[in-house]
């Protein structure tokens, strides 16, 4: 395949879902079984844990993603969104084990997609407008491919929070290693 | 579980096994059977796409981690090791699809983990030094703690070049997704 120049591409809703689809056996394949020193292992301060963010997505898919195209198609800007609570995990997953955070994320996942795909969607309805509490009017074509990069900026994030356990244990290496020197390189 | 202070960890070989185990199937959940055009999507200029990581980790594979190992346990710091070619794998994966990849790697990864296991190593082996070309002295310890963070490093990075195809397809989202925005934060 010869490289192309371009390093974007346009919105395309199958593609969306394809990388949708991928998340919770991507996140299922890092963190199960791994042991619990882990999983519940964070960058210092405030930040989450791979078992915080499960959480976190568990709470976007009841109450963020497909929700928020709902109110875009059935109300438009005329009603702005809720707001996100990006602490409600703490609360919901007290006393769950990680693995079953993993499966009742698979099923939301699999529940958004299947609801994602009843809504038959044209690019007509990828142009209507909600209102954000915050960042003002959006459209569902923005909101579906956030859908999108979130989920891959969680997934970085637990890398980046499991590689961030080794970053006095590397050494010398730590020079030669983006992850943990924190530059974009 | 109560939330420890400290956010790194002493280097423990099984956890380090636990995470390395892992790698392959991760990377098959996330890129099998994606579009070309995400697999080989970047993030501009020279940068890698998700299939040039998987090349570059089968070229790690093969003549980096175990072969190095192997010098400081039999050459200690009279050797130094030889430079890691980054752009080997231009050439090496030439022709090949993403899925054979995959499977090499996979299998790669497996017989590095059985040699690793070999090896039987102890604390006092953990201790052993060797001379990084360009770095100088490294232990054999941070040599396996940097396997753990690069693999890690090239799942967010594959995470982040995905999450790069919609810089502008997100919209105002963007000032939230650190992913896109390039912040820490």
């Amino acid at each position: 395949m010869v490289r192309g120049a371009e390093s974007t591409r346009p919105f395309a809703l199958d593609e969306a879902i394809a990388v949708l689809t991928r998340t919770p056996s991507t996140l299922d394949a890092m963190l199960r079984g791994l042991p619990d020193d882990w999983t519940f292992a964070h960058e210092g301060g405030e930040t989450w844990s791979p078992y915080d963010v499960i959480g976190h997505l568990i709470h976007g898919e009841r109450t963020d993603w497909l929700p928020r195209a709902r109110i875009i198609l059935e109300q438009g800007e005329a009603r702005p969104f809720e707001k996100f609570d990006r602490f409600a995990q703490f609360a919901a997953s007290e006393g769950r084990t990680l693995t079953s955070l993993l499966e009742e994320f698979e099923m939301l996942r699999e529940q958004s997609l299947r609801d994602l795909s009843e809504l038959c969607l044209t690019d007509a309805d990828l142009d209507r407008r909600g209102r954000h509490p915050e960042l003002g009017v959006v459209t569902l074509r923005q909101l579906l491919a956030t859908w999108v990069a979130h989920d891959l900026d969680h997934v970085a994030q637990i890398a980046r929070t499991l590689a961030h356990q080794y970053a006095d244990e590397v050494g010398p290496w730590r020079a030669y290693l983006r992850i943990i020197s924190g530059t974009q390189g």
